[in-house]
């Protein structure tokens, strides 16, 4: 061993004791942009976990079923916890709030840092500008860059970090123009078309993107003629460079090195658990009486039942085998690093569905994908890893046996009821009552934002959810 | 200055270096029951901060009106957040998991570290037996104790950090036995009548405590002559050593020295904020086409409202006073220091009964009592505040215009409806949906656990509920 005086040694533990100090206050590799001396060796990587609609309800519903009513999510385990504020405005300069946002504009602000209005994808309120995107931005400072969704690729929340259009729904060269459901006039994107010098729909802004890995649903936004050519736009993509994958064998055997297209569905991916025979919640029946006056009569609520696969499900591959594929590739002979968005985009669509089962199951798919994200931070240490949802849902946790059942009146929900048999053998009853449309209403109600170690000292306990995206930023140093 | 040789300030290194790194992990004053050596010197204080009811929903809408929608609580500047989880079981022993818990047995988990069944009061499900208060553990150890509520100081939060019995609503002698509403039974406490051996009723048991200072409303259980007794239960407790306070001047008068007993109000006390007119969330109206066919006609929403002050409120003291008068009176003269629960008990009771304003003023108290809180912490070191929710509750923070306005359909909410002005000048609507009775329920989230510098390496991102009881005891070496 090498000998030290005790000048050196004193040395030596003054190095040790600053390195502490710099460690505990989270001060080494915090880099400024415009401040690169402060940038550590790379590689650095994110991986930015959304959970679409993930809640608060949402987290406590799928943790009873999956692991017990004092059991513990992986999510349960990160190390950081903060609560991330979710903001809209309305679609003018300088917007008024709107309280409860969409997937649309809260992927806009965490992928640009700015607010903006439900159903803009990286686009300004009011005054239609694109704004740049954490992903072009890493892109331009030579970090790999990928998506993956159990949506469409084509979806609000990965569209909003790799492209810009004024409407969600323009996903498709032919979905540009009067956006129409039955005959019912929704948006339109007609001054993004590339005949007006737009970029076009958003399957075509990701077909010419530089995205390395892009992973998920939505083939039939792929299938059109690209504008302005006479191929489909899944050939632009694989023009660009991108090979395409359509199947969980081909992506477990596409080698890494080239960019990589995966398109396993032609609309949402299949989820993986269902309720029993398809079920979802359903309408309590009061009896006639009961309709009569509200205290007298009775009611006759939903059976309870359990959650089952869904056979569909394993004709796909599941979040793991996507986020497992884009790590790899992302990381493969990568000096520099990336960004990764990985987004579990059917809990809030089930929720939308009224279908607590199908939210649960995408739950679990993103703990799993968090447990790749974990193990890969492990190996490669500056990796931070962030965990959050979008917005609040619509399911809440209510009383199986009501707080007021002494009072011999039908007492029951109004909206949707399903009652589920958890594996514990108790039973959760979940409600959706946002309104009385075939889909639900998201909820306004600020939203977790778990870290890794890596965030201690730069994930702040209370954030708005636009600085997502200057922490992630700032993190790769850009 | 005093000369240190070159080994000198090496040693004198190696103690910073040992501090530091004890500091950082949160060793130091971690003490283990059974081992007093590690007990760091008096006083040490916990002050909880319950706010019932208020999970993520509540605060968003508070923060919305109260701070705007970027704006920031109090709570929001907290150093630390976790996530509590609620825990409930059946009344057995070793009882199933009841997904959706209520006041009196999250109170009992807090105050005992134990689980057990909605209703009871710090006793343990199926068994009836009594559960060691946190509040009786401090007192043995000789600290002060004291309870702040605004709901009646017998109600199920306060009753259960130092009284023991079957059913949260034996408030006083004159409801021990067949409780009843309107010929309803609701419960009964004959087991704990002091003829058969019991401690009596809630407000019998508090008169006869120990506790130093007990605020909140709740006279009218005092009123009723103490069982066994020909006295009254607020004489009972004026013989044990209590000063009693009926007002906010009596209440800033009272000297400390000598334990305190402030009833304010006969039951819960009035609550700071009402809707405009004192209205509530009410039903959407729809036509009678609507009622025919749900895309036919349209619907009448309740009108938009502000907020107004409740005009009884200024004839009691504010949360923040009771708050003030108990950290007064606890820390005079006081060498080992006390625990503190402070409850603002209407976040929860306006949620109920759908009152949004209702529930936004008293969070609004509660970031008055957290602010005298850090105050005192910060003139006090080893303070631990905690602030945190028991459960869940019913209000959701919906869209103001629907997220599918587009459809030329009436789509609302079922429930009740609160269209809420807020000071920012926007709009926001909360429904109440859990049920169809008087009375919303709770519902089941985890709830967010606050903590200042003090919690840092004691209070864990993820909490069971009843371990905060733990983390209160240890801070305390008790």
């Amino acid at each position: 061993m090498t000998y030290l005086t005790p000048a050196g040694r004193l040395q030596a533990y003054i190095a040790l004791l600053l390195g502490l100090v710099l460690f505990t206050t989270g001060t080494v590799g915090q880099s400024l942009p415009g401040d690169p001396e402060t940038v550590e060796p790379l590689p650095r990587q994110v991986i930015l976990i959304i959970g679409d609609g993930m809640d608060e309800q949402q987290i406590t519903i799928a943790r009873n079923y999956l692991k017990g009513a004092s059991g513990r999510l992986l999510l349960d385990q990160m190390p950081l916890l903060s609560s991330s504020q979710v903001l809209a405005i309305d679609d003018q300069v300088d917007g008024k709030p709107v309280y409860v946002a969409d997937s649309a504009n809260t992927a806009t602000s965490m992928a640009t840092g700015e607010v903006t209005s439900r159903s803009r994808i990286s686009t300004s309120a009011g005054s239609d500008q694109d704004i740049p995107t954490i992903v072009e931005l890493a892109e331009a400072a030579g970090y790999r860059t990928g998506l993956v969704t159990t949506a469409s690729v084509t979806d609000a929340t990965p569209a909003a970090f790799a492209a810009h259009i004024s409407f969600r729904l323009c996903e498709s060269p032919e979905a540009m123009v009067n956006i129409s459901y039955r005959d019912i006039l929704l948006g339109d994107c007609s001054a993004d078309l590339v005949a007006n010098g737009g970029p076009g729909s958003i399957s075509q802004q990701l077909a010419g993107s530089m995205l390395d890995v892009l992973l998920g649903g939505g083939s039939k936004h792929f299938a059109p003629n690209a504008e302005g050519a006479d191929i489909a736009v899944v050939s632009l993509a694989q023009q660009n460079g991108f090979r395409l994958v359509t199947n969980a064998a081909d992506l477990a055997s596409a080698k890494p090195g080239q960019r990589l297209l995966g398109l396993f569905s032609k609309n949402t991916m299949p989820v993986r658990l269902q309720g029993e025979d398809g079920r979802s919640a359903e309408d309590p029946e009061p009896s006639l009486l009961n309709r009569a006056h509200p205290y007298l009569g009775d009611v006759t609520l939903p059976a309870p039942m359990g959650c089952e696969p869904n056979p569909e499900f394993d004709k796909v591959p599941s979040l793991r085998q996507m986020t497992d594929a884009a790590l790899e590739h992302l990381s493969y002979d990568n000096p520099r690093g990336f960004f990764l968005m990985i987004e579990s985009a059917s809990i809030d669509k089930q929720s939308h569905r009224r279908n607590p089962c199908g939210s649960i199951g995408e739950l679990a798919q993103l703990e799993e994908a968090l447990a790749s994200a974990l193990a890969f931070a492990e190996a490669h240490p500056r990796t931070l890893v962030l965990v959050t949802a979008d917005h609040s849902q619509a399911a809440q946790l209510v009383p199986y046996v009501s707080l007021y059942a002494a009072y011999p009146i039908p007492i029951y929900t109004p909206g949707k009821l399903a009652r589920i048999i958890t594996p514990e053998g108790s039973h959760m009853a979940i409600n959706y009552a946002t309104n009385n449309f075939m889909m639900e209403e998201h909820t306004g109600a600020s939203v977790p934002l778990y870290s890794n170690e890596e965030g201690r000292g730069r994930v702040p306990t209370f954030v708005q959810q636009p600085q997502i995206f200057g922490i992630m930023r700032e993190y790769l140093g850009i």
